[in-house]
C-alpha cells in the first residue's frame, strides 16, 4: 500500500484487527503445515504425520483445534478388515483459506525454495495454464501491486480516545 | 484444489516445500503482526510496539530477523533535537508478501472480526472501488476457487525412493 507521511492507522485501535484475529486461529507454524496437507488432498492422520514430521500429540492437538474452529471436519472411513478411523476434510470456512496458502506458495516458490525450483505448481483445471493470484477491484481493474491499494477505515474501526 | 482418490503428493518428498520454507521465515504469530504494521505504513519502533503490544525485546528480535532475511531495511531518521533513530521499511522481497497479508485480511474480515465489521478495507487508489484477491490463469481466465486448480509436480519435486 502507498502510505505517505503519518499513517492514519496510528489514530485507531489495533484490537479486533482481522489479521491479528486470523493469526490467532491459524498462525502456528505447524498449523500452516496441516492446512497445506489438507489442500494437497492429504486427509489421514498417518499421512499427515509422515509429511509434516510432526509428533503425534502435536498433530493431534492442531487437528482438534482446526475441527473446533470449523476449518476441518472429521469424516469416518474404514479400510477392509480395519476398525473405523477418521479423516479430515476442509470445510467451506477452511477452504476459504486457499488464497493464504497460494500466496505463501507463490512467495516461497520465488524466494525460499532451493535451486531445483518449485516442488508444486498450480494449473487451471480447465485449460492447464499456470495459476496466479492477482489483485483486482470491483470495477474490474487488475492492480499491479500494493502501491495501487489504499487502506481505508472500515465500519469496525475505532479511534483511540 | 480438487483431489480425487490418493493424492500424487504422497509419493513425493515434502522437504524443501515452498510453504514450509515460507512459514519457517515468517510463520511466527508476532512476525505477521510486524509485517501488518509495515504494510500499514507504520515504520517506527515505538509505534509498532504500541500497535502490536509486543514486549520490546521480542519486537526487536523480530525486526532483526526480518532485516536479516531482507524483508525490511533500516533507514536512519532524525526528529529535530533528537538523536538519529532507525525506521523499518519493506524491501521488494518484503513487499512481495502483500498477497499473504491481503489474503489473511480478507479471510479475517469474513470470519474472524467482531460484529462491528472490518477495521480496514482496501480500495483501488485510482478508482476507489473495493479491492480483492482473485485466482487467474496465464490464459486470462478468472477462477472461482480452489476446486478449479490442479496442483502438479514442479521441477523441484522429488519422488520418495
Amino acid at each position: 500500500m502507498r502510505i505517505v507521511g503519518r499513517p492514519w492507522i496510528l489514530d485507531y485501535d489495533s484490537a479486533n484487527c482481522a489479521i491479528g484475529a486470523t493469526v490467532a486461529i491459524i498462525g502456528e507454524r505447524s498449523t500452516f503445515l496441516v492446512l497445506r496437507e489438507a489442500f494437497n488432498g492429504v486427509r489421514r492422520f498417518d499421512d499427515m504425520r509422515r509429511r509434516t514430521g510432526m509428533p503425534r500429540q502435536v498433530l493431534s492437538d492442531r487437528l482438534a483445534r482446526l475441527v473446533r474452529e470449523d476449518l476441518l471436519r472429521k469424516v469416518p472411513y474404514q479400510d477392509s478388515g480395519q476398525r473405523t478411523r477418521w479423516e479430515y476434510r476442509l470445510t467451506t470456512k477452511g477452504r476459504d483459506l486457499y488464497p493464504v496458502m497460494v500466496a505463501m506458495l507463490e512467495w516461497g516458490n520465488q524466494y525460499a525454495v532451493g535451486p531445483a525450483g518449485p516442488q508444486v505448481e498450480l494449473r487451471h483445471r480447465d485449460c492447464g495454464e499456470p495459476v496466479h493470484l492477482q489483485l483486482a477491484c470491483a470495477a474490474g481493474h487488475v492492480l499491479a501491486g500494493a502501491r495501487e491499494v489504499t487502506p481505508v477505515p472500515g465500519p469496525g474501526a475505532r479511534k483511540i480516545a
